[in-house]
């Protein structure tokens, strides 16, 4: 089949590409609101599965939906490595490599007799779920979003970098202070633990000072950890201005030849009348 | 009775709706800040009763105020539903169906003995308070924060669902690393739970990890629940900006015909002298 | 004493005046530094002495101390008395009252025997250190920030209303989720404290839900508490940068007459050639 | 050696000197890496050699590595003083102390007797971990962050002084609520701590308020400690808005002589065409 094909009349192997891969047809949108709905259906058995009660009570029922959906999911595999038209290319793709993963498991359980040591394997089924995700780029919202995370990308990552040699310091200190009076720092790699989740106000309190100085120190921490708290955000917020303030410059964009609002924010020419902008 | 009778003299009912829903007469104000007096007062009965102490000795306290308030209110839905043009309407909408709710627990109690069982239903009663919510949009912040958050609406309805899949994924993994070594992580619901309880810097500390990978991986999670906070504020604030920005701009605005200020931020005409703006 | 006074050569209560309330002079700058620095030890000496093994070991000196701060105080109250010209006024005022407040309780003791009941009215002594909010607002960066808090003082009155209504809802749908299959969920203004420890994303977790509902909920509560936590952000920074922004323009501002830059924000005139700007 | 010697042929010193103190030639990039790989190399030997089991099991392989890194970090230190042309400066300088303070452990264990009294000393080799900091200045991220944090120091240090009284007030307040009813609040600064911990949301749970008034009050401070975490991320966002909104000014910039774009941001000339801006 060469590529040209495409354009005459298509064969049953074009159909399947165009609803299967693309999402440019109502057959090919419904495609994907069902991939979605079933994928999200096996998540849901996965979840329910861990659960003891459910699994002691249902484990015949969860079987039987879990070789359902391992067909389905199989059976939609083998029909995009035949219908698209570039095989290795999808096989080694991400998506790819995520819809093989996600059958293996109950192949492997079958095969190998179904131990409890499989679970793990078993959870590799959730990684399906990375498909919604590629609904997320479409939406208007989700693209505002993820340039104004792109462009301060490289801000967010200098300030990890310096959280984590904060966190490396501050529990080492803690570490000192703590270690001998306190069951819970037992060693500098949980002390660290600790000042992440001091830090990050997250605080679980399974690891909590019980020194005086230990405690004031921690209050520092703390208070140091509410003033760093600002910078991500401010890193964010004032990207996020930013693209409005674009925007909305834009929106004040008028052409000076017709009048008529100009809302393609890279526009050279007036679209109505062609005036050089 | 026609809608036309109300522009003339008007009759006991048609003074009862203006008091009772409309808020534009000394007499409807007071009637409203009295109805808020009660809600709240039979708010803090149903709150105190559930208090055990109190519970025993006020008992027929609370027994008596209860049915007080409860014949108050049958009082005001029957007087809502002979004053009003519409009952239909009032008995179908939101409030009509809260008033009718909050009153049905007492009768249920008194019809069917007062079983401790009925406790739930009690707490119907509450719902009153939303009747408080009436009196937000009249307030001039309300609004502005309102709108602010409803233009944010879409973009945190994207933040949300991103957030949603990414603690299933981080629950999931967290599963895997510490079921077997850890009492908490029982089950992938249990573990998302937790997923949640860590990125949003809750941190009860009802479930902790316990094993080194869980606890590296943990602090990676709330360093990123750090930087991901940072979102909605961003949104928020950056909608926040553009209102004030936009007022700001608004303020400046003056009438090039009469010097006078324009306050009204759509006034296409100066309403002074009508000069075109 | 008249008023008129003042302006011709200084008494020694005048003079006094001058170096007590006013700080204007190099001696009132010295006397302020030293009446906090003693207010700090003050209140240091309340702190140690409420922690018990300090208290055991050195209560002969703290108790020496305290004789020695009180008289301190006793003398400063004296002073202020005699050489303001207003005496009333300052004895009703909120710093006259907690000059006042912060003596008593010495006094109380060695009237009455120094019973261990006494302690919270020692605690009165820590009001002085509200004398150091004085400063505050000679600082140009805490009259900032205060013009910012203040400004948006309307709205996080409004947002902390709907904070407040929204924990007694949220609180008693968990009290009726929760209540008899948890020991920490025992009446409605427990569950609205829980409400509140978990939408601000503090978390103790001395209560935390054990049903898969409550968890669930909480779950909800918990990303909805995210989100909020970005309103009185965007509230506070909305108005901080558009403070930012009237500086801004202010220093960007340039007298047409002189071209110097003008810097104050009120100027109507430029100070270097007198032209109306 | 006098300073004009640099320009001629450089000597070994001299060679030396720009190899390790600069980072201008490949060889100095080179050198930095190779210091900070055994900087972490280092910094992770002496974190495992905290955690007891690994202690136990490869103390010969620790003790070994800790001797090659204190032999490494002393070459580099005797080689720095050798070679810059002034060591008196680089001696007493932050970077020079901390160089210092890294190998002195391992002798003192070595003259002394390996005791674990010596574990506290051991951990200053940690402080090495401060040259990779010497990096950020480099980044021109960092730059812009410490920008922002550096202009907004003064509001902070405002802001932190009030956190500061305000924690003292309220700790001292639920001492009084709290003490006598609950095993946690034992003394004031234990209270004080308490109140950093709950108003900075971190919330570990280790003390809780158990008495009514102690949880209203304590919810109080909760929606406080809310809206006062607006403030720093206010100031943070205000003044990096302000730094972007100036770099966005900035690039609209344009040379009117021959219309190059202008980057620098204190150009006074344009430098293609020498046109004053």
């Amino acid at each position: 089949m060469t590529n040209e094909a495409h354009t005459s009349r298509p064969t049953l192997r074009e159909k399947l590409y165009r609803v299967i891969f693309l999402s440019d047809t109502p057959a090919g949108k419904l495609f994907d609101i069902c991939l979605l709905l079933v994928i999200l259906a096996s998540v849901a058995i996965v979840m329910m599965e861990s659960v003891q009660s459910l699994q002691v009570r249902y484990s015949r029922l969860f079987n039987c939906l879990e070789w359902i959906f391992t067909i389905l999911f199989t059976l939609e595999y083998i029909l995009r490595i035949w219908c698209t038209p570039k095989p290795k290319r999808y096989i080694t793709s991400f998506y790819g490599i995520v819809d093989l993963l996600c059958v293996i498991p109950s192949y492997v359980e079958f095969l190998l007799g179904g131990g409890h040591f499989l679970i793990s394997i078993r959870i590799l089924r959730l990684m399906r779920i990375f498909r919604i995700f590629k609904l997320v780029p479409f939406l208007h919202e989700g693209r505002q979003l993820m340039l104004a995370l792109q462009r301060s990308r490289r801000k967010i990552a200098v300030f990890f970098f310096f959280i984590m040699l904060l966190t490396v310091v501050l529990g080492s200190i803690m570490y000192v202070i703590e270690s001998g009076h306190n069951s819970g720092f037992t060693s500098i790699p949980v002390s660290i633990y600790w000042a992440v989740v001091t830090l990050t106000t997250v605080g679980y309190g399974d690891i909590a000072p019980v020194t005086p100085v230990g405690q004031a120190f921690s209050a520092i921490i703390m208070i140091m950890g509410y003033a760093i708290i600002a910078v991500p955000t401010g890193i964010v917020t004032a990207e996020m201005s930013r693209i409005h303030r674009a925007a909305d410059t834009l929106k004040a964009r008028e052409c000076p030849g017709c009048h008529s609002k100009i809302e393609e924010e890279d526009a050279l020419f007036c679209k109505y009348c062609g005036t050089h902008l």
